[in-house]
């Protein structure tokens, strides 16, 4: 088991660092025979790529992936997808004064205790450049699920600061994608965007919270007793750069109601010929397996680390010292992080799914 | 990867159902020569134990574990460690009225669905009764780190429904002991046991949450970039039953702060020669690794989904049928579930310092 | 990963020391549904039993396997299912004087160097008693894949010492167990049983060769590239006791064909209505893959290192001692782990089909 | 775990095809810190590298290695070295012709029968091009080992078909590399030269086998029970093309003596105050640990399946056909086998390596 590796059955490899000169990811276990769409897969790296909008970090990075092997004819081999993604507009220089200052809320301290050595560069290793691939491999996750499923899997901004959207039954990616901070809600989406511009003025940044739906599972998926589906979700997601939480459902909420009240009654859908729940309280997922019903998940994200605001920090001879950002940044990573969740979500479920193909 | 193990450096397989013979764990990768205290294992069996109070389940059993290889003359040899717990009171016959119900809740009908044949008594291996044996793993982990150590793990009751304890920073074992239901905060605690006694005599239950701190970790502990020591946490107790969320350092309210105002200034102690950071909003984590801070999560728990009170639900013949539960059950989990929790943290942590030992 | 356990899709966790209350296994990733026979299960465990024959250890053992978990009403519940077999006629003061003393051939040194704390009893962990689980797990993958499959393994011992049998195409499980040796070939069989008595009247030991045959597989099973039929094969066997080394086909002799003699033709098969090879010097494997072709290994064991015959050796003290063994042992191992191979293969085999049922 | 994966600790995923852009690797575990040496990298490819003489393909690769992550100013940084080499002499028009038609010893059919879709460019997926880069990993795994240990590794042609050079006890790698075909005793080499010449002038092929010792390793190295030192180096080396049998100390030898003959007595080597053993009929490995004696090993390899003698064999329309190589290819793969055997030892040492550290 490799530590830059996830999945038993679909296993993403993850590799580079923001100024090298690749980001990369190898996906092993992906089935033979799908036609590669290369439009929808740039589609999912164009909502994550960087300089979309003046409310994200203004690093140009085209972000063209390039699939170097496992793929021939346009169509999958069966045999490992290796993904390339250059870096191109990488400002080293900027990053100089930061050589040997560890910034608050990043971890260069902490590479610098654990490897002894660090690349300090963007970030390096720890830099949120390299989900770049992974949305890659979540991309083609989607096609490969969309090509014998229906699930479908949407998530959006549900609040920025203070900013909370109202709760969200249905969504559409249209919905979403019609906002510059991908909250559905317009009026939110309105606040929200206020928000952002007014702390990026400040030097400051903003967290928030992403809620994702799940639709379309079939019942059953998701391996007890070490792999339920919410374990998984979660090993996926908590790994994401700023996430400081998880739950599933009613989630937190759920810790204040009673059994009564919180238990999902099973019925009969005569119109689906099947079992589901009348309420959603556990939201899809039960014993770790999933009911049939959405699942569905909020994730909270702190602020961006990085400000342009002056910050008391050492240095690695232990000195106090003041630092200012200079390198480039988002002062809210919350509407890019959207195609990043979908993507870990798609890798999960494909993961699942591969597990149990006849069962259910 | 089998999908009952968890872990890379400290594997534990679990097996067993509520009503079988035995529940249990096999423990590999336990180092060599470590004196195992039966007394001290025997003590975290007795926090987890069933019947401990009239607040839990009448369930008795005295779990007694059975060590049966992995240990020779009361020394680990570094080969697997077997561990069998019997369970003894077990009253199949209270189940049998549920062999074709599928309880809300419960997972009953995603067992049939996904295996097509199930063992109904006391919920099988879906059942909480196999986490004895977690407890049993966890306890010779954390003899292993205290032996070597100086990591300390303490979970409490941070809330029961709407009762919520006012935040704690530092909190001992025996302030969280002397509460029946692991409050610390004398007067929170009482207003708990009201609570829970009150759900009980309505045949309802109650959720709550668990807050959970690890104090004593060096830096650097965590694996980048898919085995960050958050995500191996929360893959650990998200496998655990009714754990609905998981949330680290300041969590959901993270989301509301802007990043002036979460981020740790990182300080020199020259009381200790190194670095840490001034506040600790980031729970202990930043990047994925211990920043030597105490590592703080808080875990929602849903209600217990076994009810006395009357319910609608389905059963094997899609008809709906009421529901009354019969077998013995707690009004309320958090309690036993706090030495659960942290023995799995004490695996995780334990899992992750045998990767690195030379490093930190 | 764990140490103790082996395999991906059907992963096997072994444990338990020769003299401990248990040797056992957990088997996890079996799936549900299947009616498992006892008495097919027990069959093979007599035919690794001790004490079957005056040729073989008189230890005692009834290897009676108890299933504790994964298996409800008689079919297998698709949870993990444990195995215990008990240790019962264990003569641990048989070792005493083994306690400091480093036996040629065997690991106690070894043991004492890495773990620094060993189990002397018997061998402890590594003595292989253990095997007997493997078996016990062996057989209920051979149910399960007689049960969807033509698949067919035969073992047999095709040498000893100096005595080789003849090479054999095609034999029956009754030709194997009518001879004492499990030598299909009668004259090489009494030749073979002669010689083992007179070792074991010298007080000394034999090795040999045991051929294993899997007939029946489909074309495409197996992984590429580290998942080579071959590889995986080797895998599981390489870690029996006493095994010097694996060949595959034609194996050390396919070292001196041409590639024209070595090559296997692809031909139609009418009769089947698809490809085969005209002969099969690959051994039914190509490029890790099966052919479709029968699977064919010639295994090389040692002699058994436990002998009667005085040895000199040193012991925890670095002193030179001259020993003799008094635990009982078998003068020749091969007739009793021609059904650990099987086993194994069968194992093996199944780990691979539970990946690619679709596929293939 | 990934089927293009192998080691636990020291994990390298292989990904490419013979005639797509790259072939590659990533590189999971490798400790920060190292300074990397280009020459020794290079030297250990070019040693590989095709072209190198008369007697190997005439294919024309510089296999000029790209590091793109993992290294920084010439030092690994503890995060995945990910490792590309470009496929530059590519003719994948002499390949067309081999579309439909499967090739005797080749996967050709069993990639169509697993996959549906089958790169048929020089092989694709199963062409030994993929090792070049198991080489590069060898090669920083060698820099790695030779850093902190006296671990030494040499492998060389000890058999081409029917001339078996004399058995050897030391060897130095000059002795090797001044042999074409990379054996070390001169008067076999130029037998061996003249046969694959003349193999080659017939359009024939030639198998053979290689010797691989390992010197230098300490006491205890290997994990029992399933990770068993000659297990994990037979998993590692039996995924290798064109390996049919490995074998380890008297190997398959040892199947004709007895006991008293073969077991290695320990003794007291009171120049180095350790315990050895006074002969190595065992190959350096006992119980599946390292004795500290050297590891031996002997490969048998199948001759090259492509040769330009006509052969029968069928197409996929299931039609026989005659068939010529015109692909260039080796006549004898074994001279650049020596290399890629060496590279998966030390890959497969520093993977146990890892893991034991500290018990060592």
């Amino acid at each position: 088991m490799s530590r830059n590796s996830i999945g038993k059955n679909l296993v993403i490899t993850s590799f580079g660092e923001s100024h090298g000169s690749f980001v990369g990811a190898v996906i092993d276990g992906f089935p033979a025979g799908l036609s590669i769409s290369s439009e929808d897969l740039q589609l999912e790296m164009n909502r994550r790529r960087p300089g979309q909008s003046a409310l994200t970090t203004q690093r140009s990075e085209t972000d063209e992936v390039q699939i170097i092997s496992g793929v021939f004819e346009g169509k999958t081999l069966g045999t490992p997808i290796a993904i390339l993604i250059p870096n191109q507009d990488v400002r080293s220089d900027d990053y100089l004064h930061l050589k040997d200052v560890y910034r608050p809320g990043h971890a260069d301290l902490l590479y610098d205790v654990k490897y002894g050595h660090r690349d300090w560069r963007g970030g390096g290793r720890s830099s949120a450049r390299i989900t770049a691939a992974w949305v890659a491999a979540g991309a083609l996750a989607k096609q490969w699920l969309n090509n014998q499923s229906s699930v479908n899997i949407n998530a959006w901004v549900s609040q920025i600061a203070t900013i909370k959207a109202p709760s969200i039954v249905a969504v559409t990616r249209d919905e979403i994608e019609s906002s510059a901070v991908r909250c559905p809600h317009p009026e939110s989406s309105n606040q929200m965007i206020v928000l952002i511009e007014e702390a990026k003025s400040n030097g400051d940044s903003l967290g928030g919270k992403i809620t994702c739906l799940i639709e379309g599972l079939p019942q059953g998926l998701g391996e007890p007793v070490f792999g339920k589906l919410n374990a998984i979700l979660g090993q996926y997601i908590l790994n994401l750069n700023a996430v400081k939480g998880i739950s599933f459902g009613d989630g937190f909420d759920a810790a204040e109601l009673s059994g009564s009240n919180h238990n999902d009654e099973w019925i009969f859908r005569e119109e689906f010929g099947k079992i589901g729940t009348r309420t959603n309280h556990s939201g899809g997922i039960i014993g770790g397996m999933s009911t049939g019903e959405p699942v569905k998940m909020e994730i909270a994200f702190k602020p961006t680390s990085t400000i342009a605001k002056e910050q008391t920090t050492v240095n690695a001879s232990f000195e106090e010292v003041k630092l200012q950002a200079k390198g480039r940044h988002d002062p809210c990573v919350l509407p890019r992080a959207v195609p990043i969740v979908e993507a870990l979500c798609y890798l999960a479920i494909m993961d699942l799914w591969l597990e149990s193909p006849a069962k259910l």
